[in-house]
């Protein structure tokens, strides 16, 4: 059959040259600078999604997930998305319509929980702390309290802020008033102590592009057994086929079911990621992260500089600086990617043009990239500030 | 704040090895090999998804994507999940509750998009063909006459049959029936002609990992006019907060409004794949798969192999193959891909077990792996024929 073509549009971008990409040091709030091993494993040739040898694979992504998360979750696999679609899965897989679902709000990704749950169909309610605080186990059980929810949704380290959100009790509140935790903890996996188990977290997500010195593009995922049975009862289909865990578990278990073609480079990529931060040990790679940090603030005090964040609710991944009086924020940031190839980020929400953010995260995370950012801090404000 | 921590439980991959993967050549249903360049533009440092150089390079994905879809739909991305979470957001950004939607179902990514469609609560119909052949422009005014669906949802190429839809006439009568049409080119789009305008197709999606010859893990997305019409008058929000077209267009519009972290290394990928296959001519890229299929279908039929779909309807990136009487079809494609490292895939549903699937996709549509393909059936399959 000899079909009918019409003609073919020319390229508006004839000419086009090969791809060169600049040299950034990702000191912002991620993505963060992938490590060398990594991008090695992501240019390797794809293989089929099921492949014996991907399969295998597979495998040993969950189990060191398991292990950098400190979880026995049998429900603990990469989402093939970002971080987002890792948040928006946790959502999706237990929000059932009508369910009160209570959200702690204290920075940008509260907010972001909360308009999920919404598109879910969830009766939200929140309860808000200023950006730069945390919540005080009274202040969560009193909401508890009140509210009754079927989910309480927090962030434990908010990117937006820079405070880690101490965790000590909050699974036992939850247990206690028959609730489930769902917990943000895209910019502490890999990067400061976190203990899923232990601290009886139901549902949690985070991303590649931080802790796990990967590029971003997948959202590891972990469902507890409260968590699954509630999914295993609900009524009608999770809405959301592409994250549905009942479905993606067929592919993800022993089955093997065929559910969507997975990225399978960026699973190279966090394999290898998993794998060198499991051979550095977690808790060294946890206290890299906190001399670092602690590097990064005496020396930006030293210089003047005050942080948002009180000390003892400091994130050691990410630190939010003052923008001192008189200083546009932008127009440094601005001078140090364009002059010098570093990034650093701008506030967010209610902290836009008051805060940088300055992330020391996964591979990152070293004394010479401190001094190195401190010393431009040094050379280059002075002739920012009037 | 010294806080009470966990003992931390020990690594059960201790001892793991630096990735190795194995050589595969993928003449399967996908994913294909990705050209040598696209893996190096993916191995690339990342930068900042909000960086100068990187919203440089988006306007030049979607540009490239325009050019190979024939489009010159505004709202043209790369959704950062593979080809299916594309085809949900066709369906996401569409369907409202309660609408009408007619899929026209001749395979397995037809069932698909009926389950999709319905947790989104659409009214699902469905026409059927059985699998192998397509449907007459007469079926679908038939149905469409009977149902006077909001959106008829079908598919270009169907990757579990092998067959090519015809097109032409079909976009016209559902602008005659005021309804949508929503098409899925996952394995046609780059392999064998395809113009959305020209064929008043609203909403289309497809893969990186077929005719684009990039890894998975990014689903081209396109909408036209009429679909963001219906968008824009949608009365609640999209019930999918990742694939949300209104929240997408902000950050890949001109305002470059934060929403998800963009897998950036993905998108060097598909930036260089576009841009190889733009160089190389879209009617050349065309030409170049109709030739390497005929010279396939040509010698498997030498051989004495019987073909599943009428020459008419054969499909360049994906032929069928018969599996002949006695032969244990599993057996000798397990063997291909462990004694010759060449990946070739089996019949999904109704074809388990009937057919074996042959791709030559994008980098791997040339002669030499068809030659390659015909010599290891000419030599291999008499022992496993009884």
């Amino acid at each position: 059959m000899q079909q009918y073509l019409p003609q073919v549009l020319e390229n508006r971008q004839k000419g086009l040259k090969a791809i060169s990409t600049p040299e950034r040091l990702l000191l912002g709030p991620g993505p963060s600078n992938a490590h060398p091993d990594v991008l090695r494993a992501i240019a390797r040739p794809p293989v089929g999604h099921l492949d014996p040898f991907y399969i295998e694979l597979m495998g040993e992504v969950q189990e060191l997930l398991r292990h950098v998360w400190q979880t026995q979750n049998r429900l603990t696999l990469p989402m093939s998305g970002t971080g987002s679609a890792a948040m928006e899965a946790t959502i999706a897989n237990s929000v059932e319509p009508g369910d009160k679902v209570l959200v702690a709000i204290k920075g940008y990704f509260g907010n972001r929980l909360s308009d999920m749950a919404s598109r879910y169909q969830a009766e939200v309610v929140h309860i808000e702390k200023e950006w730069g605080q945390a919540f005080s186990l009274d202040e969560i059980e009193e909401a508890l309290v009140l509210h009754r929810p079927a989910i309480l949704a927090m962030v434990h380290a908010e990117t937006s802020t820079g405070v880690l959100q101490p965790m000590e009790g909050i699974g036992d509140l939850c247990r206690k008033f028959d609730c489930l935790l769902l917990l943000d903890t895209v910019t502490s996996l890999g990067g400061v102590p976190l203990f899923l188990d232990e601290w009886k977290i139901d549902l949690a997500y985070s991303c590649s592009q931080k802790g796990l010195s990967c590029p971003p593009g997948l959202g590891p995922f972990s469902m507890g057994p409260r968590a699954e049975e509630k999914l295993t009862k609900r009524k009608g289909k999770v809405p959301n086929w592409y994250l549905d865990v009942s479905l993606l578990n067929q592919y993800w278990g022993s089955n093997r079911v065929y559910h969507h073609t997975a990225p399978v480079n960026m699973n190279f990529g966090i394999r290898e990621s998993l794998r060198l931060l499991a051979e550095e040990g977690l808790e060294n790679s946890w206290n890299r992260h906190k001399a670092s940090a602690s590097r990064l603030w005496d020396g930006l005090e030293r210089l003047g500089l005050r942080l948002h964040v009180d000390e003892s609710l400091r994130l050691a991944t990410l630190t939010t600086v003052v923008i001192p009086e008189g200083v546009d924020g932008k127009a440094f940031s601005n001078h140090l990617l364009n002059k010098h190839g570093v990034e650093v980020g701008g506030g967010l929400g209610s902290l836009a043009g008051k805060v940088w953010r300055i992330g020391l995260m996964g591979y990152n995370s070293t004394d010479e990239n401190v001094d190195y950012i401190l010393n431009l801090f040094e050379m280059e404000l002075p002739s920012f500030q009037k």
